[in-house]
């Protein structure tokens, strides 16, 4: 278990004021839990630098009618299979699918993945979203 | 039904011996291919500006144990069903949930419901993927 | 003038822990400096968004022996003079050249400027750093 | 020397149209240079990530009335004298300056120094643009 500390920060007026407008517009109810999320972004940005075992999403869009495009994206994952916990599939339209694979391993085993997949012949867009397994951000 | 076009383009020797290795390293088997992936990119990004319908996912990070979180995630995505496709959800580990909700709106639509979840209380993390709903990528 | 104002803010103790080895590493003394900078971050980004006066630099790196490329970088320059405050050179070696362009507009008069110098040819890189004017982050 | 290869690629008409019209919206004259640029921004941060020497630009805002901060900058600037080319000063305002730092070295040595800069007390802003020397982009 952890526990909850409390600390004070100073702030000039004008740049709390602008702080509190910009929170609120977001949805924030109070200012600690907007820092808390400030502070967590940078951590995760770290996370991602380190090296440590870290989540993420890779979200594809691609053409299911292109050839063979479904068989190489298969090989493809089964090649990273120790990486990829689970796979949504939405069919866009009649010939757009989305795909997103959600993957926790090193940094680099994620990358070599989200990149073999982005060079896949008929896939149209893939990108990578950092997140985090949690575990450091109590 | 849309045709292919094929033009040249001009480059420098050692330009070229760079970007060969490049794309090489990330897999890709042909120029044409690693040169539409840059293309498309761009135009995506420009999708995301014009305020244009688009695809996109987000991913949260949070612990399902905080108090009343699971409804007021829940509450959330409601009043923003309209640009809800689907959601999955991962159990990270015995406190850790990572879900990702796949998107299809309009920009503004799509970051309002990002910054509203970032701002729920016990979520980790949350970040908002910029994907395609791929029409205008044939 | 503006007063500073102190407030409490509440944290998990292990976030906070990692948190302050990260300011710490990157040479932080106080915690409500670092916050302080997270906050104007965010403020600085909006202001990016809101179309407000805002001042940034642009980087360009060329090779000053690109025929006509002094003149049309120059010619350039001059059709957007009014958003530009002053010009930095620097030889970096018997070819190249690092620019670096001090602005201040909005956001679609400076991107206007930046992407016409990137869309010079013989400008081998170009970008835009997004910074303010300061007088809003008292 | 370097040469010039010429070499074609293929693209879909469609995705062709929508890349004519975002380059000519650029100021492009010509698809070459547009995809060349595409091409050395990958091959640039790439530069960044594999640790060779790199040139780069920090861009600092700051109130020079804050106490003691021109000498902490001035220190600081001091300790990294050997990555920093020239410097830059703009008064914007009574109280704002804007400091543009022209530095050359290794992407660790640069990081350093702008982290160092940023966490100065009243330094409003600071960000490092990744720019490149240009030897590898003739």
């Amino acid at each position: 278990m952890s526990s909850v500390i409390r600390f004070g920060i100073s702030l000039d007026k004008n740049l709390l004021e602008s702080f509190d407008a910009l929170i609120s517009d977001r949805g924030y109810t109070n200012r600690s839990e907007a820092l808390r999320d400030l502070i967590r972004d940078e951590l995760v940005r770290r996370e991602w630098l380190s090296g440590d075992v870290v989540a993420g999403t890779i979200t594809l869009v691609y053409d299911h009618h292109t050839r063979e495009l479904n068989a190489r994206l298969t090989e493809i994952q089964h090649n990273h299979h120790s990486v990829i916990i689970a796979t949504q599939h939405i069919h866009l339209d009649h010939h757009n699918c989305l795909e997103v694979i959600v993957v926790q391993g090193t940094p680099q085993e994620i990358e070599k993945l989200a990149s073999r997949l982005k060079a896949a012949r008929g896939v149209k867009h893939s990108s990578l979203t950092m997140a985090t397994t949690g575990k450091n951000l109590l």
